[in-house]
């Protein structure tokens, strides 16, 4: 390939002075100075699918330095070069994507294993089940309310379902399992627990700040201060009033999210005094933990430990292999 | 003194064959059923200023049965009988108070050291102060909306300021406690302080049922599931949208009451993220606990270790009379 | 009722004066000294499904003194006296049962809902299924050998399913929900989770003395010394190397059983490193919490809050009744 | 200005190639041997009250090399140069400071906002006040013994009030606060408060060394083995001794600096069990975070959080800004 | 035997309507007022080596109200009567013991299996065999002057070596273990590991208020407000400067005294920071644990398990009997 | 010296341009591609008694890259160089070492101080002392069976006894303390004390793989997954079937295993609950102790502190150096 030819090659075949172009995710990207001479330039890290890559952008347009930002898709030109024995991207152009660019976002981020529009409408459907007027209101009115963020609001900064969709997801399966175990555990009201399984974790969409990618760059004012089971207890609250709610169901629903971390220290002031709300969490960081299980699985070699992993309390996870 | 006359006296004065007519607080009662006979009867603890004592009822008529019930006044008239060598009165009468008894409150539970209304009163000038309008109109709201409860809510079921009146006596001394620290820290914003002080406390009256006694019968099913502190951050956000209050004011405030308790086993989710909620904290923890040391040792002769104190985890405190 | 016919009424029925005769469950008994008269005598708890009462015997004759014990059903002829107020039982005879009496089981302890055979034989098809031969093979040979006291061993002393059949009931619901749970999370090796829920907690047959009604008495000294983990331990190896099982599937085993507690302080010296252990755990607590859930609110009112219940780390649980 | 001019200039203007004179705080130095060629070298980090560098010097005296020591102030005389694109100081001079130079040290260390020796004589004031002569004798005995150090020791190492003259600092603002508080809670002996103030933290003189610059080195021997606490116990023992004071006198105030800290893992063997030595507690704590809370708040912008701190518990600080 | 002879047995022989009279030991003694007839009494529990017994004596005079306490020794003199089926001693005479008496405190308290003043002068070879002269001074100097009150002292009040010269016998097996350890932990300085054993709990002598008969009746207020750890640190301050002692060693001393209990929340301010203090440490708690473990199999049937014992983290100790 | 030359030096006197031969223990080795050109080289850690140095292999033979390892002993010849201020070994040539090298383990890794074999004989004398033919056939079978690995093995892969024949050492040092302290409190069973001590840690030889060099390079997987605690119970319970041993004296030795590390969170599932248990405990975990202290003593100067070592807790030790 001629020097003047331009590749479009995956992060990972990158080679000592191609010139490459392509779509790429910024992971990071920051305004420096160089010692030197005191000029401004970007320095990122890009990602794709295959990996990850330092590159530093040394001619800084006002429009870029204002508007860059990290966790966007941008497109990239740029030639590949060495510095201290490692490759780097010296870019020489760099541009926001259009609608024409065509991205398809599940090459840059990782998202649910089911569509987002079709969780919506599974969920939908155990909404439109529900027996009880007061909790099918208060659920759907903020179900619906919230259908665009939904489809890419992860449910995590960085531990289980941190991926695009994930809250939807992580409601889903949770929904799932709750099926099954109250036919097992009949003596609890079904819907009670499907709302508290729905309104569970929804304020996380005002706890966190999330891009359309599902990448959570930082909490909000309000989630720092408050914790979204309080902003979800609020939440419920005003929603209540409007449709009109029974304040004993109100205060039913305020329970479950109110308990279903268990724990004060994680963030539950009261524990469950309700068999619901008991299960609510036991699906809840049940379906967290079995998340994060199987990445651990997916990311170790058959025979081998896994690294520490901060949410399953740093336990290393032992991946078997196949035992039949 | 004939048999047949009727003595006024009081509760530590009772003689064996006595009559005695009088006004009591019964500290409770249960309807029981004699082994003997199967006969119904009712059977009293009552009290005055000077103690205790048991009392039964034989001829139970059913109005009293029905509306009988404990932390109320009432007056009793009956004879002092001994049974299993101890003083008991037995019943010949008792019937409820009305307006003329004009019953002085004050003899029957302890109250608030200054009167109820000039509490209120006091604490309104530290509202009608405030520079920021939506913390003065969520204030003054919930404050004004509450004026009679306050008067006789105590703070607290059985530990501090477990007296009538003692809510606004607790705020009260914060108030004034928190204005003279805010000289020294003199880097705060007085009226978030004099806001937070004054609403952490408030939806205890949602929390428990006191009488106009000022004591507590039970929790509510509410404050049981929530806690006062989810019921405050709830109330702050209904009156906070009533009066069009400033999103990031009604989240500071809601900050200020979750995080009062400062550590997650006594209740607050988060800890102070503000220095404001920082000096709450310490503002309502010490007034608690000077409050229970106060009585700790106006209950204790000088040279001698009270009783083990709950509520000033367990310890008992020594009395040290006058050093001058 | 002349005195000298011979009721067979209900403990709940029992009038002053009756004479009964009946079967009855012996709750507790006691060889006591009369301090009057320095006689023997037997002090009982007796009961059967509507209640308990105290009853005494005074002729005790050296066989019953020596074989009589609590927790056996006998047959009991007295007469209904008074004492103190109480109603108790002055018994003239006690006997032994015997099989002619054909004595219903389940009127006098809580029985699992499901007959034990029933359960037996449907958890034996899920060892069947296993594709695992070790594995099978290991807990074949275990379950099988045990047959007769898991007819009626409870899963507990105390806490959750302390009833008769209640450790292969607890065993049972918790297949059912691993098989609805392992299609959702279905990364895992299903006949390790299926093994290890068979075999968790199968060493309480070693670490408690149960008689045929389920009762358990005490720990074994074994039990005491060592704990139902350690012993299930133990047995997985030597019954894995009796069926020359593979050395990496004892190991496997043997890590499920040890780490099912999950906290080191309820037992587990190591905490789940594999997601069939972990989700083991869950299957186990999660079981364990919803029986005593369901106790509690059938024990409850609508509209009142239970006891607290130590197993449910002290909660008092709320029947919040009918919602529908 | 010529290569040859030496300029005055502060740390953050110094400039590649520049000459520079002036006076700096040696923040740290270390005796190094050069790898390439063997010769010893001083490795500096100086600082002003703009910020610090790094500087190095290569010829180094004998007289130079036995008594240089960090948290010093020295003249230096050198050239700014670049290394590894970072600006570095090389040192062609440096010597002690003499009276002459009329070094001021507020210029290079942080000193508390009121003047020590005007501190010093505000609570002597307190002392001077006390109408009980025993604690008056103690407390006095020990200030004014220690006036040199008082005038320059910091309260910390790293913690709250590490500024020169925090000693006296910390305790003048708990002694006003004192005041305050004990107009409302008013059953409590003043002396013992006022003493106890004084007297908490007054071993630390003794458990650190300080410098004049009120900048701590390193804990004493004595200090690491036995803690500020315990030596202040034995200082009153010794003085109290001294003074022939009342022995319950002497225990009372060994009490309040035993209990100061309340819990045992922050060195408090036993609890407070009178409430001046709470109130003790709660006004030390309390200043202390209010220090920290306030530095936090001056760090931060205005609606930004600052860094964990530490001794905040590892708490970000949000700043509000003004909300008037 | 008649009526009105007078028996001297042992309170497990005791028999209705007999008279005794003998030496008792008095474990608690309360004025009480009867109800029947507003008449004083004293109510005893009084004991000698076979067990203990109630009893009463109606006749108070001024002298035996004002001076009789509980555990001391008595000469009583009654007559056995029942009351509500439990045996009770109705007591005619009580009169204070003498020396003629000649009473053998053995007979009705616990002591030491090695005489006192035994075990004072094995203790008293180690301090003469001392090379560090400074440590020598403090440790005899400390020794000497309580030798009277080391006759009888116990190590604690309730827990371990509770009994009559309790403290000599933990401090001499503590020295014996020690000389033996030092042999092969063979890097320490034995003098100050020895004075550590000596002194580490003499100052219980100023915590607790013991009679001669080795019982504590309560704690001092010093021992209470302090604990004998501060104690001890003070007492070896003010001895360590009348001997003008070296002020390391003193130090030294007092970090071994300080850091005995370990952790923090048993009272050590400090933990253990050189290896003769951690020695100190094990000495200490290994000693007290063998002589309660001791004492429970001693209590316990062999094949039995003792009951709790709180000072043993409330463990249940089995005794299994011969074993060889 | 001539460039030529191949010197026979120490680590610690190597010099640049030097060229050097000798045996090294590899402490590291890791295959590495350098980024300029792609080829594979060999990057080591070796050290000798005197310290460690960096070393690489730019020649990597087949045979070399598949059975280099870390922690053995090669011959190694090449020439010092110099790479960024540091020197670093440029290897030439690396062979394996053979018999008849006849290489001193011991100037490559640190052992006990007592040779393995002498050892291994020592305590052989307390098994065949056992009067109780049960416990001494089952420390035998075990003892015997692993007597070569135990003449290596160390105790720990990092904390004490982490040495060459440690376990040997460490098992030793426990037997003469405990055959000691036996004498003081002889109340327990001498043969159940020695076997649990040479039986409490034997399975760390199946958790930990350890090369001849006694050192560990990782855990087993079955080490990892049930730890040496349950090892041990279960190879007392295959060896005690096999010898035949009484159930009792099985369970007896199980238990003392089980208990011996105290705390749940430190391995032990069960408390002691006989007193030989606790004895155990407090020999092991103080011989933990002692061995830690004395190299911290060893490594620390005269008048200073240690560095914080983990397994002290983070504690730091001082020297206190000659005291008499």
């Amino acid at each position: 390939m001629s020097e003047t030819e331009i590749a479009k090659v995956c992060i990972n075949e990158f080679k000592q002075g191609e010139r490459i172009e392509g779509f790429f995710l910024i992971k990071s990207v920051d305004l420096k100075t160089a010692n030197a001479n005191g000029r401004k330039y970007l320095d990122f890290v890009i990602a794709d699918k295959t990996g990850d890559i330092s590159a530093k952008l040394w001619e800084v347009s006002k429009e870029i330095e204002e508007s860059i930002t990290n966790n966007i898709i941008v497109k990239i030109r740029g030639t590949v070069v060495a510095w201290q024995a490692t490759l780097q991207l010296k870019i020489e152009k760099v541009r926001f994507t259009t609608e024409e660019d065509n991205i398809n976002i599940d090459e840059y981020v990782q998202s649910a294993p089911i569509k987002s529009e079709e969780l919506y409408d599974l969920i939908k459907i155990y909404i439109d089940d529900m027996k009880n007027r007061d909790m099918q209101n208060i659920v759907n009115a903020i179900f619906e309310k919230n259908r665009e963020k939904l489809l890419y609001y992860p449910a995590a900064k960085k531990n289980h379902h941190a991926i695009r969709g994930g809250l939807l997801y992580h409601v889903y399966t949770m929904l799932v399992n709750a099926e099954n175990l109250l036919k097992v555990y009949d003596f609890m009201d079904n819907d009670l627990v499907f709302a508290g399984v729905i309104l569970h974790d929804l304020s996380k969409m005002e706890e966190m700040d999330s891009n359309e990618l599902g990448i959570v760059s930082e909490y909000t004012l309000e989630g720092t201060l408050l914790g979204h089971i309080s902003q979800g207890v609020k939440k419920v609250e005003l929603v209540g009033n409007e449709v009109n709610a029974d304040k004993r169901i109100i205060t039913l629903l305020q329970h479950m999210i109110l308990s279903h971390h268990y724990e004060p220290e994680f963030g539950s002031p009261v524990k469950p005094m309700i068999p619901e709300a008991e299960l609510l969490h036991f699906l809840d960081v049940m379906d967290a933990r079995m998340y994060d299980m199987r990445r651990m699985i997916n990311e170790t070699k058959p025979g081998e430990f896994s690294e520490k992993l901060w949410s399953l309390e740093n336990r290393r996870i032992y991946n078997h292999g196949d035992l039949s």
